[in-house]
């Protein structure tokens, strides 16, 4: 239907007939000549309908934006350039014009700014706009060079299937009620993570998958229902192969994708360490600003909730200094204290030095002067500056002055341009859940620990360091894996300690256990969120913006409208009713 | 943990110390020195020790089957060379074995037949053995070298949603309940159709998607509830454009993945020609055998259902000559008669001419001499043929004669060897559905009719061609496709042709129909069953064979054990509840 592509007109062409399709992005009549710059994926071209050539001038004076059109013409030297443009320098006489389809007028006109919701409904017509198109070739090649990068190195693109069993963390499990078998349902897969090391088991060496996972959660801004991971698993290996691999092909790749050299080797840093410096396991290494522990500073103080948190072995008190952040008011240090509060604190202490090194700090009556001083002295802090304190549970301190490292590192601008990627090792096995009063895993229950004896990690679970690791790149955690139990009796072990009884092991993982019985190698992997990594390298905040047909924060898909009620008679041929609505 | 793969030990290497990891393939203890087949992904090598190594040779004298092993040794050149494996040259002189993970007696030998149910549960074991892993290799070369040809012709692998909308086949939906959403579902998609269509009108030119379809119908032998196509979609095209496009991909790929030259044009048919030629419009060319119309021939004959069928203008009397099939004894051409019934025949006519020309044929008596000689003429009957004759309507005649010819093409070695693809193209719009007395669409609802207008169209429905077309490929249809209606008023149109009324269309394809107003190119695709293509390729019948973790013909993975029960309370978080048995 067309010779050329309209954005690929050049002036090697000039002279020559060409036939074009695309979309009307703009039609003008200036001074009784039409102009209309057609569109395709390639650009846009101006064509030009003289008054002289009627017929066709009638149609192209009719026009509306984002008509589809055929353009017969001869390629000519545009009078005046339009640098703008790739194609500014030519133009196209048109000798024929056929309007394939004709379109409505817009629901929004497509390349102005309108609100997501009725960008979400009419998402062919934002996709059109140069932006997305943008956004989404990031994505497309981002997973193509992957994919190359991989197919390269002998990695095998092996598929898992969507529907299959329930898991333990069944709470967020999709579930399909099956036809075949009343009462029974499939669940579609939180990860690939059973099959990929099911697929190890079966002798393939290394696998990849850019793999659809899907968890049922209240959705938070940068969630989705359905997202899209690069899931990799090795046989035969230890952390640093696995580590050393893909820290390799990630650079690899924003090489070739972004034109970005990232650091020859990544930075490496144990949990404790991140969590200690950065109140957090995926640091923004971006932000130069470090937590302080104090604890030893403050313990002779009067302030109660110092001294109860530094003489508790699970306590910390720690501060944050920002440099500049004297210029903070009463009302954004309250704001402050809000953030903090979010993350668990229950209060805020703050010192602030005037830019002549006045003290004002509701927390200095505590302390006395000398000992006041010393504190300062040793979170380095000056004139002009803040410095935040946090005392309480270990990770809870962590957690909220993290945050506020964070806001900081926003509110004054002290984020750096440019990539920080670093891996987060040694990880904690296990996190005890006060509430159930029992372990919960820090990977997953498939996560191998550091030491091999099973009496030994029985004794010091509460210690027990992981064979996990994350990268983690700004702030983002965009990959994270671990080398799996590969041994029957461990992998039964560490059951027992997360509270799976035997019976309920047996039931949910039998043929994971049954697998490992049968000749199962030393094995690991990770896996990367594509959504996350498209979305930075697109220079966007949000995933949506990465994913061609996302849902809401209320899990619906605005163009489709899904979900939706579905007929009594249906339901009834896969064996579930809906139900009744609970009393109020 | 290895410096070399045990299958790539080869002559070079000898007198270098090595670490290998594998599998214990098989251990002998032979006159006092142990011989290990080490086995891994790339092959096997044999690991001998020598007794005077007494803590090694104590370890190796303990192993079983499929354990898995790290070996430490130095390559040597093999006295008795083993011409059967690719390191037969060499041997590996243990110096270091380690057991990483003991095997327990298998539940059978990987390397020996077992029934397929036992194969399923333990899929890991049979995965390990080298068919099997060819068998799935071949379906990994074959998605590479697909998506390799596809990027570089700069297609665009783009991603649809799996959680989505419920389509018109809706009875063959899978469903998911909404958490969010109380009493609504998505759907799996059958395939992304309306997606892909939706793609072109956002601006994306040439797109395809390895996409994972699902079907919740009753399994045939060759179906599974989810299943894998390349999915393909063009903008600005015709039937040839896309035809001619695919068509050398199929070519390239075969070359690259089997080293086969498949024919330089792929024959076209019409729908029409292969019902006529062949009774099926998925014929299998590799088998010369025809059907021959015969109605005229047999008008004047006295045998009611012939004169029946070939005074009907829908109707059918056709033959089939099978040289050599003389030989068929009562007791097998019963078999033919049951054969063709499945396929709705009411009877089964025929000649048997012996090896001197004897004729036996039940209906001989309803003709003349001269006519009965003519027939046999016509169909081109010789001695030791047999000749099948069915009459009734054409489509339900062209179907089961379609059948015979594929079983006396089994039966009778007349199927060729070597690849036979060809196009079918011109298939009917509509079919007439008896019993819902409505037209249903013979490809799908959005398939371009031949004519561009709508009163011709609703005119001639009955004898409508579409702008579908199908690939097919010793008898399998492995791509389909079609050019699609893009203009909103023809899409509307058609789906009142088919019983749908403007408010159900606007409430299930509200969204395409708004998509075709704003600017909807022409556009058109195909989708290819990888499934099928790899299981051809691998030259196996069952896809199941290449399908890594595939389902049961009663819908079960029977290593995992989906679908299983859900507790009452997890069903309830998405308010739906399993249904009472219906009383019987």
């Amino acid at each position: 239907m067309r010779t050329h592509f309209c954005g690929l007109i050049d002036e090697a062409m000039i002279g020559r007939t060409v036939t074009l399709c695309g979309w009307t992005d703009v039609a003008r009549n200036l001074g009784g000549v039409c102009f209309i710059d057609l569109r395709d994926h390639e650009g846009i071209v101006q064509v030009t309908v003289e008054p002289d050539n009627a017929p066709v001038f009638e149609v192209a004076a009719s026009l509306g934006y984002e008509d589809v059109l055929q353009v017969e013409g001869v390629v000519r030297a545009r009078q005046s350039v339009n640098d703008k443009i790739r194609t500014g320098k030519v133009e196209i006489i048109a000798t024929r014009i056929e309007v394939l389809n004709k379109a409505e007028p817009l629901p929004f006109h497509a390349h102005e700014n309108a609100g997501e919701e009725i960008r979400l409904k009419y998402r062919y017509l934002d996709l059109r706009t140069p932006d997305m198109q943008r956004k989404q070739r990031t994505r497309i090649k981002l997973v193509q060079a992957l994919r190359r990068w991989l197919d390269a190195r002998d990695f095998q693109d092996i598929e898992t299937p969507i529907l299959t069993k329930a898991t333990p963390e069944g709470a967020r499990d999709f579930l399909v009620p099956a036809r075949m078998h009343p009462g029974e349902f499939y669940a579609l897969p939180q990860s690939p993570q059973l099959f990929k090391q099911i697929l190890m088991v079966a002798g393939f060496d290394r696998y990849y998958q850019i793999a659809r996972c899907f968890r049922d959660e209240a959705l938070r801004a940068d969630r989705q229902l359905e997202f899209t991971q690069l899931d990799m698993e090795f046989a035969f290996v230890r952390e640093r192969d696995v580590q050393d691999t893909v820290e390799g092909m990630i650079r690899d790749i924003f090489k070739e994708v972004m034109d970005v050299q990232l650091d020859a080797q990544f930075p490496r840093m144990t949990w404790a360490e991140a969590m200690r410096r950065y109140g957090s396991d995926k640091p923004d290494l971006r932000i130069d600003l470090e937590l302080v522990d104090v604890a030893e500073l403050v313990k002779a103080s009067e302030f109660a909730v110092f001294t109860a948190a530094a003489g508790d072995p699970d306590g910390r008190v720690a501060a944050l200094r920002i440099p500049g952040g004297a210029s903070l008011s009463r009302k954004q240090i309250d704001e402050y204290a809000a953030h903090a509060a979010k993350f668990g604190a229950k209060g805020l202490a703050y010192v602030k030095l005037g830019e002549n090194g006045e003290i004002s700090s509701p927390i200095a009556k505590f302390f006395s002067e000398e000992a006041f001083a010393a504190l300062l002295r040793h979170v380095g802090a000056g004139n002009g500056d803040i410095v935040f304190f946090g005392a309480g549970g270990y990770n809870k301190v962590s957690d909220f002055m993290g945050a506020l490292r964070l806001k900081a590192g926003k509110d004054f601008n002290l984020v750096r341009d440019g990539w920080a990627p670093l891996w987060v090792t040694d990880f904690p096995m296990f996190e005890w859940d006060e509430e159930a009063q029992r372990y919960v895993a820090l990977h997953h229950p498939f996560t191998a620990p550091a030491v091999d004896d099973i009496a030994d990690l029985r004794a010091n679970a509460r210690t027990a360091v992981s064979r996990g690791y994350d990268m983690v790149l700004n702030g983002n955690e965009i990959g994270g894996g671990s080398i799996r139990i590969h041994r029957p009796e461990m992998q039964s072990a560490v059951f027992e300690l997360l509270g799976i009884g035997a019976e309920e092991a047996e039931a949910k993982f039998g043929f994971l256990l049954d697998a490992l019985k049968y000749g199962a190698p030393p094995h690991g992997g990770i896996a990367f969120g594509i959504d996350r990594i498209a979305a930075l390298m697109a220079g966007t905040e949000s995933i949506r913006d990465v994913i061609p047909f996302p849902k809401t924060t209320t899990a619906q898909c605005l163009m489709t409208g899904a979900p939706s009620p579905i007929p009594d008679e249906q339901l009834a041929e896969v064996h579930i009713r809906v139900r009744e609505k609970a009393q109020p």
